[in-house]
């Protein structure tokens, strides 16, 4: 936990000393009454928070704002729905390296049991999603979806978010063309959004192939070596990152 | 398991029922007497396995040989020794990805009990490089060390496996001069070898710069976002391995 990140609504709330966020500015940052430590605002801002007060049974914080993180890296991450315990590593990951949205989706090959995990039903995701924030010292979260198809998911997220024409990659282990790596944007000086799909544990089916070329896909691969698909999110995102960093 | 890893002692003898690869074959390959499976020799070929009998409590299996795997890359990742977890993950993945050796070494920041852990001293260790290999689809194993410090690491190991010059790279989040993906080999068509070194999490301290700069270690950094060590490692090894094989 680099930045311990409150919701704005916990502003000002004493922070109950059964929270984690509480035990770690005691127990990890040794914080005392007085110590300041990093905090930010989910989707608000980096600041400096000041433990004013150790109550019995909570900490008491004050928390002044110094600067709006940057925008989230342009990049919309479709991932065929994956076992809930991938699921959990992606949601965290995928948020520490910067994305814009993560759209899990069903495929040809995905087990629609995983749609009804407790993750998705009890708002399990978004703890994962202030992990990986808080991980990366970001306030930002992901948009995330669980409920489209491929199909769908390419149609209504298939874009930039301004409906700007976006760059549409998809994983493949069989047909891709190239390598991730040999990917280059067309204007380096210009921030394409990018559309990263990756298929579930057993890949792409036929129909997902023709969807995603339909939709203008360019099949690129990550080498010979087979990666779990959590492992390829965050493969995928560091050449993607180093690409549009350079 | 993308393939089941059997050591060389092992072929032709009978696999116990309870080794977790005869559950795998059983049970999730669900094969019968006569299928046949993937399969491979630790360090040596990949080939045809075939489930010749099921016993009460042990797997006939048969192997033939079909082609050697290709050798592992030439990168010696050099890290900052991990909280267990973390070396557990970074066992695997690491292997996955492909490296030449992991060394696990002392730095100014590493706390000296993580090298007494479990993880070294009953050989837990090679389970991990095991799951990791199976997963790329590849029989070799990379040399692992833990015993160490980073200045002897740099001196054992800071060239390639046949004494030839290596690139030294070293993550660093406070001093780097680039990202690690404006790097690019000197000469592309020649494999040079690599040493890729990333600290602790409390990162490096400023004897172990001196160190990796007086071997002539290049500082870079992995962008704004801070990525856990684990992470660091698979997103490090992806953008190298995508400009070796460009």
């Amino acid at each position: 936990m680099n930045l311990v990140l409150l919701e704005p609504a916990e502003l000002g709330a004493p922070l109950p000393r059964v929270d984690p966020r509480a035990r770690h500015i005691l127990d990890v940052l040794r914080r005392r009454e007085g110590d300041t430590f990093h905090a930010g605002v989910v989707d608000g801002p980096i600041g400096t928070a000041t433990l004013d007060h150790i109550a019995t049974d909570a900490l008491i914080v004050s928390f002044v704002p110094i600067r709006e993180p940057p925008p989230l890296p342009p990049i919309t991450l479709i991932v065929g729905l994956p076992r809930p315990p991938t699921a959990r590593d992606i949601l965290r990951d995928a948020t520490t390296c910067g994305v814009a949205a993560i759209h899990f989706v069903a495929t040809e090959r995905t087990d629609p049991n995983y749609a009804t995990s407790t993750i998705w039903r009890d708002g399990e995701w978004r703890r994962h999603l202030l992990v990986g924030a808080a991980q990366a010292f970001d306030t930002r979260l992901p948009v995330v979806t669980w409920t489209h198809t491929l199909g769908q998911a390419l149609t209504s997220f298939g874009s930039g978010a301004g409906g700007e024409p976006a760059v549409c990659l998809a994983l493949d282990n069989y047909e891709a063309e190239a390598h991730l790596g040999r990917w280059k944007p067309d204007d380096p000086g210009v921030t394409t959004p990018i559309v990263l799909a990756l298929g579930p544990e057993r890949g792409w089916g036929p129909a997902d192939r023709a969807r995603l070329r339909n939709h203008g896909a360019t099949l690129l691969h990550l080498g010979k070596r087979v990666l779990r698909v959590e492992m390829a999110v965050v493969a995928a995102l560091a050449i993607l990152q180093a690409r549009l960093g350079e």
